[in-house]
């Protein structure tokens, strides 16, 4: 089912980015901070954005739309050892859905400016939901394989 | 499409928790932070969870099953406001998409054992992210409404 949308699946609007070709995408959103991103929901959804602005950050839920295969175990953009997917953020999933937490910077009736996207211009949105530090932040979370890595990607970055 | 699967779907596996009924279930995991459950991975999967056991937590996807008809503005669990669904986790959605970070306690095989559930016994799971605390922690994260609300739900809890 990855590599686009289920039959039937809702969206709610359009994600768009800087990144129009997938070898230009950052390979986690924390790696982009500054990358600037719109959010557009659609009109019959937009009454749903009331009260968001008080969120300084936000969970967005999408497609990947563009991603190839699932396989199970793989090598990830940034190591070269293979892990198995659901130790990973590989954008080609069995779900085949995306996570990005961004930072909300301002919005514009149905349009919402975030800083810190990194996915595909024009990636289907399927949700947003508020970050809430006591339900969603582990600051001191350990990162299994990912702990030995740093923050930038591979030369090449998701080729 | 809130309420059942998406035509088509791809479900990976079933989050086994202690509450089989609605009005059981706490508002949100980190309200009932030792609340266990065990993620059962589907046996077709179960080589995705490759090298796991080394993330402290988890991010669950899973399909909000029993879940209303969506209504874009309402009153939440925890607010006599109504507020907007984007700025609210109510499990009646238009994607249907429900997240919730756990705590990994152990891995058995397939089965996953966790801390920190807020789903029905028997909720589909759609995905299965490892949490990368520079990825997914915010602590300073501004709650918007959420921030004047006491961690404890309203009484009588989901009804």
């Amino acid at each position: 089912m990855s590599g686009r949308a289920a039959a039937g699946e809702r969206t709610v609007g359009v994600i768009r980015t800087p990144w129009t070709e997938v070898r230009e995408v950052p390979v986690q959103g924390a790696m982009a901070p500054d990358a600037e991103g719109v959010v557009e929901v659609a009109r019959q959804y937009a009454p749903g954005l009331k009260d968001i602005e008080g969120f300084s950050h936000l969970i967005l839920l999408y497609r990947f739309h563009r991603a190839g295969r699932a396989e199970l175990v793989r090598r990830p953009f940034l190591d070269d050892d293979e892990h198995g997917l659901f130790a990973m953020r590989h954008p080609a999933r069995p779900g085949g859905i995306g996570l990005t937490v961004v930072r909300l910077v301002a919005r514009e009736g149905a349009r919402l400016r975030v800083r810190g996207v990194d996915m595909l211009d024009g990636t289907p949105l399927l949700d947003i939901k508020p970050y809430v530090a006591r339900w969603d932040a582990f600051p001191d979370a350990r990162a299994g394989w990912l702990e030995q890595r740093p923050d930038g990607a591979k030369p090449g970055g998701r080729e």
